[in-house]
């Protein structure tokens, strides 16, 4: 890259929501890749020159074109709830900030069109208020992340035990996509080419709309059971979800202690041995939840949010699953980290268990069900208890040798994070709609390093400390 | 059974809505049996001695005292389009009509309240206008048949690909049955109990109130697509079925030349090499169902409902589906019946190509791609050419021999028309419900002979044709 010119571009920007002081520059410069010990030293400190909000698709295409115009790298980020690093600006330059493109532009039955800076729970608000709809997949950060957000950096969540994630076909319907270039273009993409810009956290093309499905809003009945035994606590949420009649939207199980150790409010009502598990079912779906839970003995519903006498409210179940858990036991024990790990469809049962097996009370098992190619699959986001960086690549090294598929949380590129290959797609469209390489640099290594070999956590040349 | 006191019951019942007229009596005493030769056989020409409409529960609680007191024989119908003469009175005495009973009472978020003689349509509309909300499952029927029959003698249809089958936790919540004693009592039935009375024939209770649960409606895309490959078609199907973020309500494959020879509005647009696929997608899924769809060269979309050019409007594509091919195809050609096959989940396109291997073109394959216990699966609604009962048995036992399950449609018992064997629960509730055995006698085996082999089809002693 050439280098950057950083005041001009600022200068050129003039008339636009330009953020230049070092503190509040500092703080939009971070999102939350502390969850990662590695991530955290390799990460922390990194800032941008400046932040620009911009309040609408023009104004977008004014910041990009002036961007390139001055070399200026540009690092996309919604609320910077994401983990893997997603919205660090490695190499400086300008964090494009998209906080002010909140808006719900247009509802219809079964889909929304929306802004990428508009929060989930913003959708949801809407959507419901308008038509009793709500948003099918979100994640646990439901209340401050954005859709923008969870689209380029997020994969699935809540609401996956339905729809499966993200990136099945359905689950976006089209992106507006604006490109980095000396006239940037403006793109509508749907079918295929999604995959182009979903999950590819901004490094070719910013996401100026969205267009996703909308599921039936409810009252979900929100729940926590206990049980004694890990395995039926699995076999419960398994055979849960595979009862097609039954309207779910979450299925979460934690190994014990987490609930105990971890979970403030609910520690009074378990105890140290107990497993628990998050539920939402909808209102019309508890009479089938009771025929269903009535069937396993070990079942044991300690919370349900529309009849219980817990002295403090919970708050919502989703907002201690998915990457919640980890958030709650981070907050306790500041040496825990985590893994997220595939287990797969063919008999995610066992491999869960033989990594537990292997690997508890070093990591405990925190398992999210989900649908997955129209089966029942689990995923986790183990909890790790942090001793060093080679301990931890040896705990994946053993996952992945026993077919537990690990998307490693601990490093900051997407092909790392994801399945350590290059994607072409992305990296096609990259070639085509940045082709300085400017947009959110070092996070895809195919446009760094081709023949990267992925024996070592890759390192960005550019990376530019504060401090530097 | 003590012989009935015909008259002293019609007698007893001159204030209610009773029928006598040997013409109507005999019209009412019908249902779809005709679509099974061996039925037809067995079942011709048996008529109630009178039928009675009551207009809410209070008036069938009377109609079932008074039968009860008189010993006449009670078996109840909606609009008695069921296949296994379920409807039909073996023994003569009352037909229970519940065609005055058609009311929706209560209609909220995700369920509703209805009579068992609403409409299956007729609910729709209302929960449409309501709320935009729709019946999960309904039969192919749907124009025609009331819910009360669909519960009391159906299993599934459309709607099964997403939701699974009647049987289902969480498809049935509720039901409100009356029993046959001298003190009728009224229960509220629910969880594991339903499956006493579900698809039970109304053999042990009459159901006066049924609720079920709702899905947003939307106004479906209704597509017929053509393969020149019946495998490809199979898995196209299935492979669509997998897609969780996919919302669709139908997917159907038809053999060629099912739609070249039976679908009249069809055949203009097909070869008769053409295999047919009859799907309904949600609006909001199509530009999905459109990239999905792409990934298959063979997929040619030949009519869709919100974009074609078709002199002759097709009708729902749900009315070419699940038992309405076999209507179609015996409309044609009259020597033609069917048989409803359980293809399951573990491979089922394996076993699908075994049987049309085996027996096309005697059988013709028309598939039903359902949820089944959280995974795809399939069932069949084959063509069969009838010759004779021997080789309907052999074909029956062929099926049987390579693993694909038959619910024989040409028996008019439960057990044969099911799993073959005593279903203790509705036995045991009969028992309690019905001591008399009078709820349409001669549908229950286990109750009439408890020994029976199942070595050959079930005659029941007490038939009573018109004419002796």
């Amino acid at each position: 890259m050439t280098a950057p010119n950083i005041a001009a571009a600022i200068e050129a920007m003039s008339h636009l929501e330009v953020d230049t002081k070092p503190a509040s520059v500092k703080t939009k410069s971070r999102d939350f890749f502390w969850y990662s010990p590695v991530l955290k030293d390799r990460l922390d400190g990194l800032v941008a020159d400046f932040v620009v909000s911009p309040r609408n698709e023009a104004e977008v295409i004014e910041v990009l074109k002036i961007c390139y115009e001055h070399d200026v790298p540009v690092t996309t980020r919604g609320a910077g709830t994401g983990n893997y690093g997603q919205a660090i600006p490695l190499a400086g330059g300008c964090v494009l900030h998209l906080n002010l493109m909140n808006a719900v532009k247009e509802i219809h039955p079964g889909r929304t069109i929306v802004e990428p800076g508009c929060l989930l729970k913003d959708i949801d608000a809407a959507t419901k208020e308008h038509s009793g709809q709500e948003i099918r997949l979100f994640s646990s950060t439901w209340a401050t992340a954005t859709i923008g957000g969870f689209i380029a950096g997020g994969s699935g969540g809540v609401g996956g035990v339905r729809w499966g994630g993200l990136r099945d076909v359905g689950n976006i319907i089209r992106l507006r996509v604006v490109t980095m270039e000396a006239e940037p273009r403006v793109l509508e993409i749907t079918g295929e080419e999604l995959h182009r810009v979903s999950h590819a956290y901004g490094t070719n093309g910013i996401i100026t709309e969205i267009e996703i499905p909308l599921a039936p809003a409810y009252d979900w009945v929100e729940l926590f059971l206990s049980f004694k035994d890990f395995t039926e606590a699995l076999t419960y949420c398994y055979d849960l979800v595979g009862c097609d009649g039954m309207l779910i939207k979450l299925a979460t199980v934690f190994e014990a202690p987490i609930a105990k150790d971890y979970f403030q409010r609910v520690a009074p009502y378990v105890e140290a041995d107990d497993v628990v598990v998050a539920l939402m079912v909808a209102p019309h779906a508890m009479s089938g939840f009771q025929t269903f839970s009535a069937r396993y003995d070990g079942a044991d519903v300690i919370y349900r949010s529309d009849d219980h006498d817990w002295a403090r409210h919970p708050g919502h179940v989703f907002e201690y699953a998915w990457n919640h858990t980890t958030l709650r036991a981070l907050k306790v024990d500041p040496s825990i980290t985590y893994l997220q790990v595939g287990y797969g469809t063919d008999d995610p049962i066992s491999l869960v268990n033989k990594m537990r097996e292997m690997f508890s009370p070093e990591v405990l098992q925190h398992v999210e069900v989900t649908r997955q190619g129209g089966r029942v699959g689990m995923g986790g986001l183990s909890l790790v208890k942090f001793s060093d960086e080679a301990r931890l690549d040896e705990i994946v090294a053993l996952h992945e040798a026993e077919g537990a598929m690990i998307f490693n949380p601990h490093r900051y590129t997407l092909e790392e994070g994801g399945r350590q290959s290059t994607d072409e797609r992305q990296l096609e469209f990259k070639r085509e709609a940045d082709p300085k390489g400017l947009l959110n640099p070092g996070k895809m290594i195919a446009w760094d390093d081709p023949d990267w070999g992925y024996d070592q956590m890759y390192a960005y040349p550019g990376l530019r400390k504060a401090a530097e």
